[in-house]
């Protein structure tokens, strides 16, 4: 797996935005009357269920944003598989900011852990066939570069990032357009040489009109496994082929073995859920 | 209930980043090549399941920011439970904008109303019980104003809103401090008269300590329901009892029935599932 | 005096906005065109009046934002009393940094720790008796967290720091609910568990009416010593009690001797004059 | 006189910067709970002090802001003379925005209206001589644009906007040079056409020196009112004659009588206390 | 031509940007010192040049952000062809603000219809030939979505908006992953299914080595025309083919004469002069 | 020269904006696919053409940002004049940022240098007479520090920096003051002591008028050399003379002949093409 890190410059205003959220004007009032601030100590990120690591940077600068000072050393990187009780990273350094940043932290990492697991279920449950696991565009707002990443740290691939960059063609707009072939011919007109083109169908009909004006992708929606399966020998090579709408972990391999290059699923970055991780301090 | 909209002055720069992370530099390039900017249209936000809906002025900010003269209406306010296949808004106007906006309104409403949706399920687990549905800080970064507000709409009450506005002494204060006692103490010493002091006991001789010092809020963690009902009862009116702690759906009317005041649930904005949103163009 | 220091995520969105507001597009053309870059030079923070300092870690930045390799070390910490003459801190290395940066250190420093002298000298007034002395929301906008941390550093309290962190309800909400009672039942009802209630009485009729609804905070406007000691009599313990209104330096200790746990002092951040505060160059 | 309004563009950060800062995550939390969304009311902004006013755009921005329906009238313009009891302005509408924006409307109004009305007391107090009543640097961080406005409504002119648009060579600067001749010299050698040269000078030898070099305008820094007149006669028309250092409302008429042109002033911006003005409802 | 506008969520940000850098903290001194607010005035945005316009958008709300209530009409929209003396639009309304946003409009407008004018020009040179004019990432820093987009508007169209959208493998690339193969078998591995993947080659060897691995385009670069017909020829409708490098007005129709799909100008966006247009009012 | 570089203040947010735009969500998916993270190079920036260089601090904090481990050392500083073939500088360190920042270090680097070239031409041009080479306000929306900094770098030097910090009253201001009298005393009444006044003339005629009033500067729009050379001699040193409107590279001597203090050319900010630079890496 390739899983090249997201620059800093992306990642740190999001963190900034949250430790701000978290401190608001006051500051983290239980710690500033506790705890000391010459204390030391070390305390570990614990995964306390099964899962995929994703956003140890985002854990990493959620506590160096706090104190520059403190050591954080990884020792599952991002796209790992750790069972329960396994340590994921170590925090050293001040007690004070590494309590103030923790939160933050676990927020992240938790969240973009939460999505990896679930992607690499899926990945796994279509394993030994050719579809590979992507996501969407129903990201939650804000997140969707760091949710993106999640999904290539479960071992899924990326579907377009908005709407800017990527041309596809949904119901609504063959109906505006007044039919495929027309919204396929105005899509391959105003669009520039650099951007693909992929059109939703509902029905082997269609899918038909849509291949003689050759799309780059065509979006399968709510077919059965078997409808999906005389799409792909319809189709024949023509276009990359893309799976989407409802697809389960029960249903996943079933689809997968209708031979499509791709499916898509929404919900591992709309409901995925968080995966259990704690900050365990020494006794 | 009594669910006060946030303001816009709150939800204008959510919506917005939103928006732009969608658009990126190039905008919707494929609304742009197809869609005639005269063309309008009427389309429907249409629950595929049951729940309660909150995020409307959101939803409704996504399209007017993309197009001010589109008119929204809704059907079904924030907080309301609707069946699946009720509409819950309408939004009339052009058919480009109302296509631009889509995602990121239903990114929202879909979040938002899930989130409400499980809070209500909670809710109405301890009905009959005094117990109340609270929320934590295990919220989506970025979000947690809007977040804390679907549990509101959905029938649940808010925990502190971030490290700045309540003294909650977690077990690693307490260890720091020295004991339940020191920390209690050093927490009233230091912070001001507005501010309310909970502490976290993990035992019944915990809890009696704790006691002897007056703090406002006691938070019960992981105890069974038989342990909280002891707790309950030790504590006998003294401060306001909260149970913590891996509360399903399933154990919450046995939590409640412990008669403690308040049950927090970090699922509900860290891993309730969306709700299932459409928006539905005429044929 | 527990001072914890605000964090740098809080304070250097203002002491950049600061700095680029004197910086303007062109930069300081003065010292560019006069100041050779190489020259070194040590120069000294002065009180030139007696007072107590706040907002060291702001000059601090305020400089080193301009260049990180200044050496800032201080003499005497926030919330430490110092006399005309003294030296509060020193800055070291290249003169030209130093003198861009030297107005904005000012600004902050001298507006701070006038502040904080005048919250110290009404902690003084008030000596022996058992009043905090509180400050409001009556604070410079966009600078309310560091005046409030201004306000601790000359031993005041804080009271809330904003519409969302407490109730406090006033004569027009009393007003538009129809009465005492009125207004703290729907404020009961409505807000979370970890929000004090306060409310704000004119006449001793409103405190018993106020009373028997069991608020956390009582604030007595406007009242006479002699009227206050009458309240804080009835209140018997039942509520924390505040006094309000007009205190000057010459009135706090005849209205401490009420009785009266805080005396809120809206001076102490819309009107407390700076405190004169130089830097010093060598000759 | 001219009182050109700032731009909208100018203000509308601040404005929104101060109500983010009192609303918080959750809002007005007291108003949300006690008043009714339907209340209408109409509530005038009040002198309780005679003053100049200064700062209605901001006050009036602070509520439109919370609410764009809100009808905002103005009986006194900035810059006009207020006696106690007088009203200032008019809000008219629901009534639960006005008392949510209330307190920051205050905060500008007061903070403004301070500094005006410290400014025309300083001008009045120079009545009859020709010296002009100037501001300096020392404003709050943050607040320069409006607190130099404020000036303006007072009757007061404004120095240097910041560190770019004029040269202004300080006892530092000399020194680094080597003296008044060389840094004057090196000046006019950098800086373009349109840019003014002040130099602070501390004794008539130094004044002596800078006049060979032709500087626009001569700072006398710290002189009294007798070296002052020495110093007008000296330089004769050559330069602008700027008196600054320590001047108050007692010594201000004797410093003009020098025949100084400007008496600069920074207390105006950095101490001047708040107009007291309050938001009267109906009973 | 589909021009689609692009959404003032886009744009807003930079002229708000564009106007506060004019503005500064004191605003339009001179017309606020000369122009009385009453005053209304109509004028007309003139050609001084012939070109191709664009930018009115931005030209409109440099005028709309100081003063709402300007009516600003369009005669030639973005996209059409102007002789010199045409008028362009037409703003009318309150002189001030117009003169106060003049030169930020006119700064848009100029800048973006010298980019759409010149790329008219390179268009216009290969009239005949089915090679499209694209341009680059070359853009003015922050300004790149209003730069494409005058592309657009000049009649050519964009190559990738940023390193985001589409793998560009460059010769650097290329030694790196020691060879055209390498580098393409890395790229195709690792992007997703909606990413198109354009390689650069210098030689007709490297040319075919590519071709091998099927690459969407290929970047020709600095290649004769004799050259890029011999690649056309090997290509043969196997990739889209873009040529690159040095093409002036001079050489565009016989680099376009090779049959290329495609050709790369850096200069429509890094130096192409601004189209001289002017503001004129009545005299 | 005395060429003082801009604070780090000033070009980070607009460096941070640019590789923003040009990372996207996803960052550089081509290096990211095909560099190995542990692969380091050294690359030169090369001038491929003559010119002066400007903008190596943007191209330094362009890598630094995206790496702060790359070592960027400088050959030939800011205002350097540099032969096609010289290396500018050197950036050693991991290939990946390198190659990730290059785009945008380039582009401001380019941009800069284009405007510093251009700049030292016109100085180059009126060698032998006093004429200084200024810009205007005709800048790239956004850029106005840094070019009018480029310009600096080539040897000019810079008009006002925006609309807040000088007059200059043009002919549609004259018109609506109903002449030049009135305009020159309506300024001169409104703005403060430390604002030099500018006053474009198209005329002799109008140009006597104005001098009776004692402007700073006299803007002379669009006159002939001879005409320019009477103004001169009409103004006898009364104020700085300033040559405006259409002067191009041919005509700038004979303009400078004229005796005039100041030409201005907006060309230089608008219209300079890029100074061709690129970034080498080892074969």
């Amino acid at each position: 797996m390739n899983l090249a890190p997201l620059s800093r410059l992306i990642l740190e205003p999001l963190v900034r935005a949250a430790l701000v959220e978290d401190l608001g004007l006051a500051g983290d009032i239980t710690t500033n009357a506790i705890v000391p601030p010459e204390v030391e100590t070390q305390a570990l990120f614990v995964a306390r269920k099964p899962g995929v690591v994703a956003g140890l940077d985002l854990a990493k600068l959620s506590l160096e944003l706090v104190d520059p000072s403190l050591t954080f050393s990884v020792a599952k990187p991002d796209g790992t598989h750790v069972a329960a009780g396994e340590t994921i990273a170590t925090v050293s350094g001040k007690a004070a900011p590494i309590l103030i940043g923790e939160r933050v932290a676990l927020n992240f990492l938790g969240h973009l852990s939460g999505i990896a697991t679930a992607t690499a279920k899926f990945v796994k449950a279509v394993e030994g066939h050719k579809a590979k696991i992507v996501c969407t565009r129903k990201t939650t707002p804000g997140l969707r570069a760091i949710e993106k990443y999640a999904v290539r740290a479960g071992g899924g691939q990326n579907h377009r990032f908005g709407l800017y960059d990527e041309v596809l063609i949904k119901d609504n707009h063959i109906a505006i357009a007044g039919g495929v072939t027309a919204a396929l011919r105005r899509a391959k007109q105003h669009v520039g040489h650099m951007v693909k083109i992929e059109i939703e169908v509902d029905s082997l009909e269609q899918l038909r009109e849509a291949l003689s004006e050759k799309p780059d992708v065509v979006l399968l929606d709510n077919m059965t496994p078997a409808q999906l399966a005389e799409a792909v020998k319809i189709i024949d090579g023509r276009a990359i082929t893309e799976a989407s709408g409802g697809v389960s972990l029960e249903t996943a391999a079933a689809v997968a073995a209708s031979g499509v290059d791709l499916i898509a699923i929404g919900w591992l970055t709309h409901s995925a859920p968080t995966l259990d991780i704690g900050l365990d301090f020494p006794d």
